[in-house]
């Protein structure tokens, strides 16, 4: 039983993530996202999105990552996408996390979950380019659809948000047009702040 | 576009699935666990314990029910396990909210997201076997964990919950043998209430 009490052992660790929470809100605004519940709409968007990604992939391989990638939060918290100072420290803390969570695991399933967590992490491969681009189209939905609440909320401009979106076409340049669309007409119906000094395109 | 705002609309529609809430807490007892964060769990458990299947499996299969599987919760709400009335009107409006839902993607998506649930409510195939008992498996956890507060509020006795989850013996007999254990742990710690009049085997 040692193999299977370690497997039990995680899955009650990672029940945590539904208690760690993003910045964005859910889509009628009443409460904030937390990872656990964001880990499932990014899986379900990949499942659904998949005809979008700009090369073939292996979609079991994206919806892991979809489904992993976020674990680390349990000991490291959520990172603010816009937040470029806390971003700088977050790597160490997550890889610190991940060696913590995943080695609860029997080593072969550590080796997996750390492996998933790791290509994401790194963004070389076209599952992780094409995983991290509906990472940030599914938080471009809730905080349109939330009227851009969060947004507001830490002062985010259109030009940071399109600045750190604009990478989503790095996995799906269909998904980028679809998001320039949306931030465009946010920004048009005072969901987002214009910043035209830093962004001449726009 | 008409194809990709299909698309977009059913996936801001299933951000509502954040909001229904399941009768068990999450591991801390501080709330209770939603649908969302509940299919992330079912989904992560099911990767990890792949290798208990009475069966081989496809797992990719698995995994996208346990993603699906609650939607059509939206419209018809989630019904508690234990409660044999509520479960007979279920299906019903399961099929509805299943015809409403996945109704709002392109065809050949619909079929596809309505062909997983309904082999998963079917309950024939040896991958809805093996699902279901992942399903039961975390509500099982998820009870024991919170010492066994959604079992207290709703008057849940030993004898339902051995007879409802026995069945997770038809996808994983190593995974029931686990949840024996775990079930008469919880009635010797007085998490779940003894009934010896009705399951003398105890």
């Amino acid at each position: 039983m040692e193999r299977i009490n370690k497997q039990i052992e995680f899955l009650i660790e990672i029940d945590r993530l539904k208690s760690i929470n993003r910045r964005n809100y859910i889509s009628d605004g009443a409460r904030n996202e937390n990872d656990a519940e964001h880990s499932w709409y990014f899986a379900m968007a990949a499942l659904l999105l998949a005809e979008y990604s700009n090369e073939k992939i292996d979609m079991q391989k994206v919806i892991q990552m979809a489904l992993i990638h976020d674990i680390v939060e349990i000991d490291a918290g959520d990172t603010f996408i816009y937040d470029e100072k806390a971003k700088k420290h977050q790597h160490d803390k997550e890889q610190k996390a991940a060696e913590r969570i995943f080695g609860l695991l029997p080593d072969e399933q550590k080796k997996f979950m750390y492996d998933i967590w790791n290509e994401f992490e790194e963004n070389i491969t076209k599952e992780s380019k094409f995983a991290r681009s509906i990472d940030r189209l599914v938080a471009i939905l809730l905080n349109d659809i939330s009227d851009g609440k969060a947004w507001k909320e830490h002062n985010i401009e259109y030009s940071q948000v399109y600045e750190v979106n604009k990478r989503i076409a790095e996995g799906s340049s269909k998904l980028w047009a679809l998001v320039e669309k949306i931030i465009n007409k946010a920004a048009d119906e005072g969901k987002l702040d214009k910043d035209p000094a830093n962004h001449s395109s726009y």
